[in-house]
């Protein structure tokens, strides 16, 4: 597959592969996200060792978590696991999910990772992105996403339950890559 | 969770919780559904183990497979395995894939299949069933799943690679189980 993309995308930070080694600024950010239960499904009290797994590791198809991270200076600030989304016959179509520290929101790190990922995918032959699971009500990403290309192509009613307000939508999102910038 | 529903669905055949020790029959369904390259985003070179894992392991959330057996005397001429379709917040969807022997199809045993399924998923209190991966050129599935009560709640372009047809259109699937008999 060759290197990863590594660039540097503000004068501060920049996204580049994680190694192992940053597990632990990872999983901060990862077990605080999952606190909230109003964007990701995993559970609040997801293990550490599960995490790692889900995030860095064998993936949810055993095809290969590749997980990059937004560094600013040795602070991990942000992070973002890219797979593929399905086996074999689905393998062109990527997947990725994005978090970002709590202290470190509304820089555009999540849009630069994002960024990131897209080219990424790209580059590893993916013709398309493809967000399974994107909480309708989670307006902030929703909207970040569809400034970053993605349009909302599918609609799961009532299959998220939001930790504050019961069940809510869940948006599925899609871009192609023709038209990302490498 | 209790005993797994066990019903009789035609005078001949009947659809029951699948043990190790069916694995031989029902691998041999699955080895040749995934031949086609036209309904399961399986690759045609999936290994027995992987197949196994998939069908009958952790499932793809390590939530755990379900697996059921059509069975006509001694012969397994259908298979299903059900799954949460997410992790802790998504976990009130079912998910499942059903497989039919070849010898066997045209006699209602997918549509048994999934009748069976959805009680199941029922009674293990989900709300409702989601298919994230129907080939939309697959119009007997889609057909029948419509037949079954599901609606396409979306489109994803381009996300098979169909063995003969080149790219095509992915339909995901669902419906809610409040009207399922159980």
């Amino acid at each position: 597959m060759g290197a990863a993309l590594q660039q540097r995308v503000s004068p501060s930070w920049e996204v580049i592969q994680a190694t192992d080694a940053d597990w632990p600024g990872i999983w901060e950010i990862f077990h605080d996200v999952v606190q909230g239960g109003d964007t990701y499904s995993y559970a609040a009290d997801t293990t550490e060792e599960e995490a790692k797994n889900l995030w860095m590791g064998a993936g949810k198809y055993g095809t290969g978590c590749q997980t990059f991270i937004a560094k600013d200076g040795d602070k991990i600030v942000g992070t973002y696991s890219l797979r593929r989304n399905h086996y074999g016959h689905g393998a062109h179509v990527a997947n990725a999910g994005y978090m970002v520290h709590k202290d470190y929101r509304g820089q555009g790190i999540a849009r630069a990772m994002c960024a990131h990922s897209l080219a990424e995918a790209k580059r590893q032959g993916c013709i398309s992105m493809q967000f399974n699971y994107v909480v309708s009500t989670n307006s902030r990403a929703v909207e970040l996403w569809q400034a970053m290309g993605f349009t909302i192509i599918g609609v799961s009613p009532k299959s998220y339950r939001h930790s504050r307000l019961g069940f809510v939508d869940i948006y599925i999102m899609h871009r192609f890559l023709d038209e990302v910038a490498q």
